[in-house]
């Protein structure tokens, strides 16, 4: 397996005082996914899960909707690769190319405001998912708690996915879109459902990762960080409960308050 | 001007009580920029400084070089959206729609590693620029200190452009890369040189951020964040000097510790 540490001769500065020292730094590593055999897109990513990584993000952006469109799926570690080959092939290049414009998982994009129109027009369900307060904190508490590499380093985003009140997979990443597509892949993988989970967050709730999890019809969001109000107006309209800045023994809940009991 | 932030009602959860109460969220915008009259890419950000954040976006895509080169620069606030006229108009789609990739401001298409060979062949001089580390920790302060939507909203990053150790330019973003092309876009529009200065970062030093600074010859990234493997290995090769974890009376120089007296 590839390492997502590295060790690296610094100089710590401390009180004006210099000493040269060793100190663990998060491996970034590119991996370019091929569709069908065409390049689709280099991501900048913490080299694990890969797969999952590949798959939630060709979900992410509308290009596959379930596992079993997937002819195919190979990682090639050493160049940094993976290889998605789709059963169904027509209609594809033109779902790509005739985008007029450069877009990205990041959200940018006109794909952007075409999904907006889909989601606005189905608002979610997920009424029978609730949590307590005192579930939040310590779903929160364990997400933070499993961040080995962010304690090593510092430098990375984590997400999971929670059912039951439980932690049911845990994703790390450099990129705060790559840890949720991470977990949005492996939920893909194995058949798990989505639209009675929770997302627990590290990173802040933008649109992008609110339009990720209403994508698949998550009903609930939870983050120690803040949100947007582009995030809390789709949250709203769309029936999400969106809850920030999880933290010590507070919270705030942005959307929709009746699932948090 | 458009309102950086905006009053949501929220419930607040603090030791298993709630209340309704009103709360500061910052505002998430659209801006999509057209190139020619062709539209190019959407971005979510924070809506000011929007003209630019274009620039900046363009040079950091490769897309532009000199303010020189442009011949008009228009503004649609109502519409979120900003359109850019060039002079030379032959050969752009080539360079845009000649990538096979879907590229975008997030590093994400082959142009970086194409971007990558091309500052690999000519690291930086900037010899002539250093700091203290009490000089650094001044800059990290100031730009702390005028985080205004920050402390607002917990919700945005912030970048600055130093020179002398004192800020010259700053600008807040919800998008990490955002803020730093808004710095980028302020230098061309005020013809300012940027390979005497120091940029000043309140998010983690990956090799996107790195890759902005190095194609304006930057000498010197600090930030109060972590950097990643590859955006030292980078900084290593291209004689920039990083700096990460700003915090208190510490950092951690990663590269290039002359730079610092």
């Amino acid at each position: 397996m590839t390492e997502l540490t590295a060790r690296k001769e610094i100089t710590v500065v401390r009180e004006g005082e210099r000493n040269v020292t060793g100190d663990d730094v998060v491996v970034e590593a590119p991996l370019t996914i091929f569709l069908n055999g065409k390049e689709l897109v280099t991501l900048l990513c913490t080299p694990e899960k890969l797969e999952s990584l590949a798959l939630g993000f060709l979900r992410s952006e509308g290009l596959l909707n379930s596992i079993d469109e997937v002819a195919g799926l190979r990682l090639h570690s050493d160049r940094g690769a993976v290889e998605v080959e789709l059963k169904e092939k027509s209609g594809l290049l033109d779902k790509l190319y005739g985008r007029r414009t450069i877009t990205s998982g990041c959200g940018k994009g006109t794909v952007f405001y075409s999904a907006l129109d889909a989601l606005r027009s189905s608002p979610l369900s997920g009424d029978e998912v609730s949590l307590t307060a005192g579930e939040i904190h310590s779903l929160m508490g364990e997400l933070q708690e499993r961040s080995s590499l962010f304690k090593a380093t510092g430098g990375v985003h984590s997400a999971a996915l929670a059912g039951g009140g439980k932690i049911l997979l845990f994703c790390e990443d450099i990129g705060r879109h790559n840890a949720v597509d991470k977990i949005i892949g492996e939920c893909l993988q194995q058949g798990m459902a989505m639209d009675d989970k929770v997302l627990v967050c590290s990173g802040r709730l933008s649109s992008e990762i609110l339009l990720k999890a209403a994508k698949l019809r998550l009903p609930m969001l939870i983050s120690r960080a803040a949100p947007t109000t582009l995030s809390i107006e789709l949250a709203e309209s769309l029936n999400i409960t969106l809850v920030g800045f999880v933290r010590g023994r507070r919270m705030n809940i942005y959307t929709h308050p009746y699932r948090v009991k």
